[in-house]
């Protein structure tokens, strides 16, 4: 009998998800679907999916686990991911972006106006317009929209995965802060190319829509060390992989960042969407999706979910 | 045969930990020690110590292992353990301090004015500041620096812990950005106690003097989730103690708390007197120091130490 | 036939006074009595006095204008002028203390701590200590208390001015901000004194109490180029008048200063007694009280009879 | 015989100004010419001009006061005064920009997020960008920037002033640091009007050249409450014409507002390109020009003719 990697059996981790959703599940209302784009604000928000993809290869599904929705700033993790896939010597990309985590959202634009343009990490949007703005360079193909959708197709062993173009319009109409914050790059040359070309691979990278299920592949990988025990590849090196899950136990979550890792102890990242990619290393990749967010914009009912899980697997890091 | 929970045999270990000292020790001279105080400037910068306590017992010692000196912003951490372990519900703690990373140095005082005297993470002079504050009420006792040693005395397993009085004296004399924060706080009706009674506790605990032998005993209950191996004793509950590990790998280390997140991956805390204590939950606890400090005020050796070991054992919790 | 050098005959202002003040009686009660410390919460909301002594030797009260109130930060104004006048070459002082305005409130600790101990101006509670610090030693007195209340009996010619002792010793009570900022330039070794013996001189120069006639013709010389007509003395050299007044004009009115400069166009510095002290340079001075304050800290009815005064007798400087 | 209303003859301020000029000439060196855009890069440093022209209709011209130059950032004085006298009601206009000094250059991105996109005053860049939104939107003309153009033209009474579309075109291209500022207003829905509208009519409004004597004629109506003696025309109230002055005053220097109103003690406003208008409220405008700057970004040289003029002539406004 085969003792599993993650030291729990697989219908064990599927009872304890379903129990760690249906607590969420009964204060879902709390959580606010996202209105500053119409696109989103449509989505219901009783929606609730949550997907476990294990080291061994286990899949364990629930709810609404293979419904597309917008990933929106969990992509940050991927183009960083392909950055650093991608560049020999990191120590360039490093200088123009840090590994801090920001403080409050608040200061976010006061530090880059402090740190002379250097955002504080790659997951705050600065930071993720410069990752964008690198890869544009390096891939030196001639649509860098199509790589990263490309990479998240074949990293999720799923064709269908695309941008929402109706998304990615209403990204453009509608971001005015992320133009300020290109722009404000650009004013300390911390852009090499041009603002609008910088922003179109930005908004169409959050325009991408994947179900938990497709995320949880994609992102295996972040508990292999960088092997992608489902395609066979090495994603990224082990050293590289370890020091995403670090920036993302550090800034995962914007101003909550540290809450989350109180409470739930695993590199994560949440999406205005209402997606959560969480990682726990050696073990499995967990996602949930749903919806409404609390007041620092991460997913209500799914930050619940992970937190209820942690407890019962004792999975946290710490 | 014993297989070592570590999953390393001591003899091993202890040959990493040697190198990664010898390493190192190549570059001690490039580390500055804290001069704001006249006792601190006093040790000398070729200092180098390091010790392993594993969860199994086993004791690793290196150079300076067993030589006192100031545990400095360390403390914190104990006196943190100390209130959590004393008080029941913590939700009233932690609306008086967040759990939240601070961002840069500059921010903290900053952030401090804009939330309204709630500091950002008890790590943080203004955090630590109330946690002394919180502790010289729930102890009850008439005096609080004593039951702060009686603790040490006792996790440590080492009756000569106790307070450096010439650096005490000398942190009461130059300590006016403290007496600054405290103040601070008071205005904002975040301190129970007259400032200079907490000032006292805080400026006795950060003079407290052991060795990294001392501290690595001291600080094993951080690697066990609450149980202190050495003592028989539950310091902490498990769920706590992996809180305070969360807290020290967001914000152990100052502005560069990210920075040795990224490049050690284990929860950690540093002072200015030139040590630095890591967890590696379930493994073992390290301790290194050496008075030269970067320009972040970490040890300069002790964080190089830090990276070559967890490079080479792969404890990383990432 | 003499023509007043005010441009208006005294008559003819009394009738303009009397009129601001009833207008300005009407909305008394929309200010609020500061309640910081229990001895200025006492004082009732419906006291309005006002008093004009001009460059001519004319003096027009209206209503509580004998009345003593506390005049709380429009001591700094005569503390600036006492350190102006004692020092010779002024370059040192005002590297000690700028003399721009200080932006919002919030700002004021922000920029300390970014311009590395440096008040941005004498008026900002900041700045004012440095100038009390400055006062200290250039005094050589054994009392500089005493010296600030002689000063002030000299130029109001008014033997009763004293230091209420309630408002002192409450302000010495309540007063952690202050006594947070004064920890904060002794940080920055911006402070030559002991940090008590500072706040002492700065609660009690905050606690004298004078009338709206006695602070007019105390003032009298910074509209006459620095010379007291009612005196016959020099007060101080006509250039650094000047500059006292734009001092005045740019940062006299907390984060109101440039509402004040545009609804009134004349140098000023209020209280949270509820006092002003306006000077038009050239014809007179006058000064309202009335202790309800509005949302920014200045006399909610003091500023609506400046304004109306300002208006009509078109003494604006602009 | 005449007696001039500046109180001082022709004569005489001719000869204040040229010794004025010629101390400043001394020290012309130290100056640094703008380089932010190579346009403005190329101006010789040596160059110095100045003019004066007196509410009685006098002309006193020195040095290079005929040659054009770049208005910059002194044309904000001038679209102010447009919308100001465009709109009845004023109360909706000062609701979307403040009229307080914004402190420190560093502070007004961190003003406008915490004062959610209300920038601090008319005359730094965020607050222009407002101002020249209302007028794109209050013109109802075709053309905004023609209607500057004319409108410069009018009050200057000279034909050939125009805008520079070398420098127009320069600003377009270098403009991240505008472009990301009127970004962030739009986010906070403070533009009405397209990003690439209103910085059209910014950048253009910053290129008009004018040559000291055109921008002394064109200022006139400030020191006469708001009639133009040369046109007589109402430019502006006299209520509202103070008003500017007023902000002239608090705001007109950037981070060095203070100082010249220390120093100076008149309404002014500076340009990058190096110009100066200073308005003598009752006497007269003076313009000086030198293009090399101090640390502030204000004409180093033309800063020290006003300073040297201002305390000859006693015109300061305290």
């Amino acid at each position: 009998l085969r003792t599993p990697v993650t030291g729990i059996e697989p219908e064990e981790l599927r009872r304890v998800l379903e129990a760690a959703c249906k607590v969420a599940a009964r204060d879902i209302k709390a959580g606010k679907v996202a209105d500053y784009i119409p696109a989103l604000a449509r989505v219901p928000s009783s929606k609730l999916g949550a997907a476990i993809v294990t080291v061994d290869g286990d899949v364990i599904l629930y709810g609404d686990a293979q419904e597309p929705f917008s990933i929106q700033s969990i992509s940050k993790v991927f183009t960083l991911t392909m950055v650093l896939s991608a560049i020999g010597d990191s120590k360039r990309f490093w200088e123009r972006v840090g590994r801090e985590p920001s403080g409050s959202a608040f200061n976010s634009i006061v530090q880059l106006e402090m740190e002379h343009g250097i955002p504080r990490n790659p997951l705050i949007n600065a930071g993720a317009i410069v990752v964008s703005d690198v890869l544009h360079g390096v891939l030196k193909s001639k649509d860098t929209v199509s790589a990263v959708v490309d990479f998240m197709r074949q990293i999720s062993q799923s064709p269908r995965v695309s941008v929402d173009p109706v998304v990615a319009e209403s990204e453009a109409v509608a971001g005015f802060r992320n133009a300020s914050l290109a722009n404000f790059l650009k004013s300390f040359r911390n852009l090499d190319h041009d603002v609008a070309d910088v922003l179109h691979v930005y908004f169409n990278q959050c325009a991408i829509a994947m179900s938990c299920e497709e995320l949880a592949r994609a992102s295996l990988y972040l508990a292999v060390e960088g092997d992608h025990p489902l395609t066979g590849s090495k994603v990224l090196s082990s050293s590289r992989t370890r020091r995403v899950n670090s920036i993302m136990l550090m800034c995962g979550h914007y101003d909550a960042s540290g809450d989350f890792a109180f409470r739930v102890g695993l590199p994560g990242k949440s999406g205005v969407g209402g997606g959560i990619v969480a990682v726990a290393p050696g073990r499995a990749v967990i996602v949930v999706w749903s919806p409404g967010l609390n007041k620092h914009g991460n997913s209500h009912a799914g930050t619940i979910v992970l937190e209820h899980f942690a407890r019962q697997t004792g999975w946290s890091v710490f």
